[in-house]
């Protein structure tokens, strides 16, 4: 762990690697990712980290602290079990967890061995945006809408870390979309589309919207919620990156890859709406609650749209990547 | 209370009201409901009736027995505090269940006294149906569908007996759809399309799908779901009947009220898709679990297909009634 020069100075190493992307990988060096899933070696600066984690006491809101997951509440007991509870908590109480992650006495459990689960497991709501990226639009030859395409997914579709994606036995077309999400920190309705929209966002996860394209698109109404909903259709994680640690969503590398190969590849500075604009629009609307999840939208390279169209299948193993926060893997099973 | 020849007495003269609805009201006596809102004199002969209400010690399941909710918990503190949980017990818990309300320990409050809260305040998914009513379908010239066609709503949509619904300053052309709520008692996936899906069926509340026309069809993907989840916009309750006491969810009439008016009055035998094939339908997707709600679509006669259009206003008082079930009561008031 270096000082705050030496993060300097990984910084802009890191932003030299964005800036001149093979379209392979964010991070080089595979095998040291291989060996370290939750990437903590390739975003060693990021100390704010929260997953949770399953412990012989149930499931834990824990903080990575390099290459372990503290467990806050054992830490400390009076510090909530919940992600949900500790984005939505005070500042003093934050500032106690940071200082329970940071104790010599902490109840600490190897990244390598612990259970992680979905970050938040049981969000009140799922929000999902259509069309969000300008190359996305381009591509596809379609206009850059005037506001955003909203639809949604239930808990039953998230899993965490290295769980199973569940290929269903009655879809065809089952296909990925990377995706930044979301995770709300704060109660609010009406939300302003300016810089204050960030007051209400506890913090940011790699989110992956899988899709039965065969389901989504069919009957009448073409409602898209029953081809999106799926059991394990949203895997998210590893970890939700804190605001005070990820300060700018909107100029994150975003990467999927596909066994290996990557299929999507591009910045979120090619949002069409940004943060505050998707909490601006939906608040119209809907209160968002703390640990309400919002999936931002995916950039070009979806499998259906290829040309032989790439889907997935048992076997398959799917990694979502985004800057500043990490890496979501999952293999897909056969339901 | 009669014995069961009084019942079967009371079910014959009932049967025999619905077969000569004046298109008013299905149980005449208006004075009588308003004094008991919850119908209980209107519906005596059904006595396993489950409520959410709010007592000192928070919220709590409860049963109905006359004019008085039964706080299950308080009475056997071995039963759980939640309907959801209820639902989803064993025989011998529920035994327990009526055991207690039955007791003449019981804790027990007045009903028109205590606050009711939907009955599951903090359901994992709202499934709504699209047109599945055959008399809806025939009334707009409409194919009859082959599947259905869904959508959802989440959790900030639910208001109790008696809560305002509020009118949203962003919708123009809110409207109201009187349903029947299928509350699921039992996990499922893949529910076979026959009488065994009645299993998993927990019981029936009645449901207010509130829609706000403007923004459920607007947008170039005519997503319904933002249009249909403004807070408030899905009224539950005030009961939810369970399945040993309301058999047949195929033969209830219902209706819905707009400050006293009858503006829908059909029978659920009109359904194009009965609860086990909803059920099949549903759970090849998602797993099912108990609290889940299921909206099941609404008969004809919504405000927006009407020649002028009627619409909800601040002071509008909105009655869903379905037999055997009971009226479920909101009052509209601006946002």
């Amino acid at each position: 762990m270096g000082g705050p020069s030496a993060r300097v100075g990984r910084d802009a190493a890191r932003a030299a690697e964005m800036a001149d992307l093979s379209g392979e990988e964010l991070v080089p060096g595979r095998a040291r990712r291989e060996n370290s899933p939750l990437t903590s070696s390739a975003y060693p600066e990021l100390s704010m980290r929260l997953a949770t984690i399953l412990t012989p006491h149930g499931p834990r809101a824990a903080a990575q602290v390099g290459n372990h997951f503290v467990d806050l509440h054992a830490t400390d007991p009076g510090l909530p079990t919940s992600v949900k509870h500790l984005l939505a908590a005070s500042a003093t109480v934050r500032k106690a967890a940071a200082e329970a992650a940071a104790s010599p006495h902490a109840v600490k459990y190897a990244a390598d061995a612990v259970k992680i689960l979905p970050p938040i497991p049981d969000p009140s709501k799922i929000l999902c945006i259509g069309l969000n990226y300008r190359d996305h639009a381009i591509e596809g030859g379609k206009p850059i809408p005037t506001e955003p395409v909203v639809f949604g997914k239930f808990a039953n579709t998230l899993v965490g870390q290295g769980d199973p994606i569940k290929i269903p036995k009655v879809s065809k077309e089952v296909d990925y979309e990377a995706e930044l999400v979301v995770v709300i920190g704060k109660t609010g309705k009406h939300i302003p589309n300016d810089a204050s929209a960030f007051d209400y966002v506890g913090g940011y996860t790699c989110g992956h919207d899988v899709s039965g394209r065969d389901w989504q698109f069919r009957g009448a109404e073409k409602q898209w919620i029953i081809g999106k909903t799926f059991d394990t259709f949203a895997p998210i994680g590893p970890v939700v990156v804190t605001t005070d640690e990820l300060t700018d969503p909107h100029k994150l590398q975003i990467q999927l890859r596909l066994n290996g190969q990557t299929l999507q590849n591009s910045n979120t500075k090619e949002f069409i709406f940004g943060v505050p604009a998707l909490l601006a629009f939906l608040s119209q609307v809907i209160t968002l609650e703390p640990g309400d999840l919002i999936f931002t939208g995916t950039p070009p390279g979806v499998g259906i749209a290829r040309k032989p169209p790439i889907l997935l299948k048992a076997g398959d193993v799917v990694e979502v990547e985004i800057e500043k926060i990490g890496v979501l893997k999952n293999p897909c099973v056969a339901e």
